[in-house]
């Protein structure tokens, strides 16, 4: 089960106020960092979200880059610092950049007014042009974790998303295209499936991501003729004969 | 054939002034964007690259974006101001953000000491994150302009190019990758063929991109299977009966 907080409006305030105090010496300004983390579990995709303040706005896990500070590993902090996840596989896949993706700062203004504070910093005034990374991971795996600017963090089925802010639907949208476009080649990495899988769990992620059922015997020629699977040996154990192949990713050299 | 300008040494300090004054008012700080312009004809695949300054460094056609600018038009715009080419097709592949890749900012101290200009704007001092796009163009259609800080606009054999600053060097081999991986589905988008094309023009174009020989048979084989292509009826014109077959790219509907 997900874990969900809420953490209190005085810790929100203080968070907020303490964050605008020291952006501007710790961040590059006009550039932010933007996750989209599909979860898997069983035959579901989701997304994970933010809950913006105490609004009823949610946008993605982002965050800034240090000043001393490598792109992707800005993209792995943040991560890790909102799901307590490490060393997980994230594919950077495209740079929004549109003037029109901060129209929606009066929701931002709005949401900063409902919380009661009015910031002084002109930091989130500016325009920033957001780097995106996508990751595709085992949601039970995920942990995340609420703090500053953010009242709550959950999955959400990607047919059925909330009010999300800026542009992050379509970024959203876009991450979805590529990793449709990108699973069987990145389907080893995403380490999604445990050590041994059957046919039909495979069948399950992939009818998941392409958001449509799929025929079982063209699904497994096609698996099968992409190389990167090694059937097993089944184990005769007494049990049902009937009992599926299990498959694992073959070692690459 | 390509037009080489030179600029003289004076012109140069100037546009390196009036840029430094202007450029905090008129750009966002801290963005930068590159394009790797990949150039065909006949069977050689070239990269379009600009002398810094009067130095012996190439760099890719690149710039800032404007405040008020999106960040495709700003990469249209950089792309039309280095060739004159207009309504080019852009593909966005990636962002470079790592710190080390400003370590040459000694280099271009060594630029401008070179120049004589010692700037008291601190605009090339800045950290950098720069979106990048790639090209692909028919390089007989691109007429190079020089401005500013460039003295030579140049193509380079892919496997010829000069001393690069910056990372630009790790940046033309990731979009040479990515180059290769879209060719198949961004073919027409190119319009890089003429109306009308031999299977053997088609199989050079694949040849100089993927920088090896391909079986005739296969390759043929392979690019009827995409179904983008339409063969043309032969022509009875009273000449040999052996020209070969023109085609040219379907229509999408």
């Amino acid at each position: 089960m997900t874990k969900i907080d809420i953490i209190s409006d005085a810790a929100l305030k203080n968070g907020i106020r303490q964050f605008l105090e020291t952006a501007p010496d710790i961040y590059m300004a006009g550039v932010s960092v933007d996750t989209v983390i599909f979860g898997f579990h069983h035959d579901k995709l989701k997304v994970l979200l933010l809950r913006f303040g105490n609004t009823p706005y949610f946008v993605l896990p982002g965050g800034y880059i240090k000043k001393e500070e490598d792109l992707d590993d800005a993209a792995l902090r943040i991560l890790q610092e909102r799901t307590e996840l490490q060393n997980i596989y994230l594919e950077q896949f495209y740079t929004s950049g549109n003037i029109s993706r901060s129209n929606e700062k009066v929701a931002v203004e709005l949401a900063f007014k409902m919380i009661g504070t009015i910031p002084n910093s002109n930091w989130f005034g500016q325009r920033f042009v957001s780097v995106c990374y996508y990751a595709l991971v085992d949601d039970t795996k995920v942990n995340p974790v609420t703090e500053a600017f953010f009242t709550e963090v959950k999955w959400f089925d990607i047919n059925k998303l909330p009010r999300v802010l800026y542009d992050h639907d379509n970024i959203i949208q876009k991450a979805l295209k590529r990793l449709q476009a990108d699973l069987d080649e990145k389907l080893a990495a995403f380490n999604l499936l445990g050590e041994t899988f059957t046919m039909l769990e495979l069948q399950k992620l992939y009818e998941s991501v392409y958001q449509k059922k799929l025929v079982r015997t063209n699904f497994q020629r096609k698996m099968l003729s992409l190389g990167v699977l090694e059937r097993l040996e089944k184990q005769y154990n007494g049990k049902s004969h009937k009992a599926p192949y299990l498959y694992r990713f073959a070692q690459t050299v």
